[in-house]
């Protein structure tokens, strides 16, 4: 904080309530993207105020890949279904089945994207079935606070972004509900949600694998099988939430084109509303990426958010720290 | 309340807290179904007992049709689904591509049952369709809060339980969530929830139409589709609960073996459990049905119960009251 402004504080200090003083967000610098979220937040809690939203109806919802932490140089889940596929395959060569899941054990990038993204949901179908949810969810966690990425040489949960989870605490302090709608794996998120964000397992929406429910020795379990139920992703984002939280938003933020529709239904709703999106363009302390990435793809939105009025936050310029850790 | 008992507590009241005085169920009678109720709240609630239970974890669900509201003659969503196809076939008969769609409209009952459940699904898809998720909302709610049941006259909301709003409302004073885990339709069901059970939209669990994003006119909405995406009844359940609420519950309440899985999943978990059947033995004030019944058969819970510590909950012993109206 420059010393002008600690100045300027302690001068109006006596005038002011204690919570007025401390910064809700610590970790975002002082600009206009800020600036638009603590207007919006005092808008709609503000009893006087035309834009006064009731508790009930302060829902925000938050990508998580991208948003909430980062996803280069692909998506968190897709290196941890990667290191469980080498432990199956070493155990049982005979689950590499296709040339997709071979070039994924040996390394062999191009091969493993060859097929897209079908190729990434069949590395996860055998990576992330014949499990139960709970077991599943428990090595996922161990993985998530244990393994470290590769570039940063940080563990994944370390990977989440300080000034979003201000954000979260900020939000939730103003009696706001956070969800998150991720395009990834419900399962694989909820492993890690509560503890990283504070968001519990019912106010995670996701993507789902099949799962199904068998009594096994007596003793009744839910399993994870192969195949995807629902992708919670681009046109899915509002049926997800939909599903899961049955009403609209008044606040969604996110950081790609898989974003889009979320902003786009959360904002044309009555009353105050408040679309935002990450911009990776921070090489030196993330990564920089937008139109062209395979990852993360931003550029729709980016030539639409002005003319919408949606927050594009640099993360360059509107953030003080990046990684929690 | 007996005479005996009100002298009996004026006597201990100076002692007891008056929250302690009040009974949280005052349409049970003191029977023993009353007790264990009451016995497992007290346990998971005590923090000096081995049964405690955090309130995190205090996750109770609670099935709808015959367990929350009555079901007789028919699930009320199927009479609500007559009712708009009848409307709909007198615009336009061409709707009626099927003997099962034309006999619902003649009211020929056993032409409509002919394919079973398939024959419901279709009535629900042609009746349930085209329409928004907010738009058909309305539409519910203004039916289930202004026609009348054919056999008691009473509105469809004013058909709820009076004992079951009762335990909703003492579970969520002792920190329990109240989620719904319905077969029925999530956005039918959602339509009454939060006013007739003090439930909100993000704690119903229930089948699911396929639904679509669509942008029509530069409006984005959310459109119920033909077809069904997930069933939530019997198997169908301990996987929807985990789906969206994403931990094992500790009560379950149901009154169909389509409850069967939810209860059996729910009481085999670690920790105190508690499982319940409505019976419905009360053809005074209510329906008695059972075994044999075409809608909520109850059979092998029936016989099962005992076994497995669950509690069978008589309408015609246990209830004072029915009906909420």
């Amino acid at each position: 904080m420059h010393s002008s402004r600690v100045l300027g504080l302690a001068i109006v200090a006596a005038a002011l309530p204690l919570a007025a003083l401390a910064d809700p967000l610590p970790s975002w610098n002082d600009t206009a993207a800020k600036a638009r979220i603590i207007a919006f937040v005092d808008g709609v809690t503000d009893p006087d105020a035309g834009t006064y939203v009731p508790e009930d109806d302060r829902i925000a919802v938050f990508d998580n890949d991208g948003t909430l932490w980062a996803e280069q140089p692909l998506y968190f889940q897709v290196l941890y279904a990667l290191d469980v596929l080498r432990e199956k395959a070493a155990a049982d060569p005979s689950i590499l089945i296709s040339d997709v899941l071979t070039a994924a054990v040996e390394g062999d990038m191009a091969g493993m994207m060859a097929n897209g993204v079908d190729g990434l949901v069949e590395i996860i179908n055998v990576s992330h079935s014949g499990i139960t949810v709970e077991d599943f969810q428990a090595d996922a966690h161990e993985w998530q606070t244990t393994a470290t990425h590769p570039a940063t040489g940080l563990t994944y949960a370390g990977m989440v972004y300080q000034p979003m989870l201000e954000l979260l605490r900020y939000l939730r302090d103003e009696d706001f509900t956070t969800y998150i709608v991720s395009g990834g794996g419900i399962d694989f998120v909820r492993a890690i949600a509560e503890e990283a964000y504070g968001i519990p397992a019912a106010q995670v929406v996701g993507s789902q694998g099949n799962t199904s429910y068998a009594v096994i020795d007596g003793t009744p379990m839910l399993l994870k099988e192969g195949g995807v139920s629902f992708v919670d992703d681009k046109a899915g984002k509002p049926v997800g939430i939909m599903r899961h939280i049955g009403q609209r938003p008044i606040l969604a933020f996110g950081n790609s084109d898989g974003d889009f529709e979320m902003l786009e239904w959360t904002t044309a709703g009555d009353g105050p509303r408040l679309g935002l999106l990450v911009h990776h363009d921070d090489a030196e302390r993330e990564w920089a990426y937008d139109r062209d990435s395979h990852i993360g793809k931003l550029d729709r939105g980016l030539d639409e958010a002005e003319a919408r009025g949606w927050v594009v936050v640099s993360m360059a310029d509107d953030w003080l720290e990046v990684f929690a850790e």
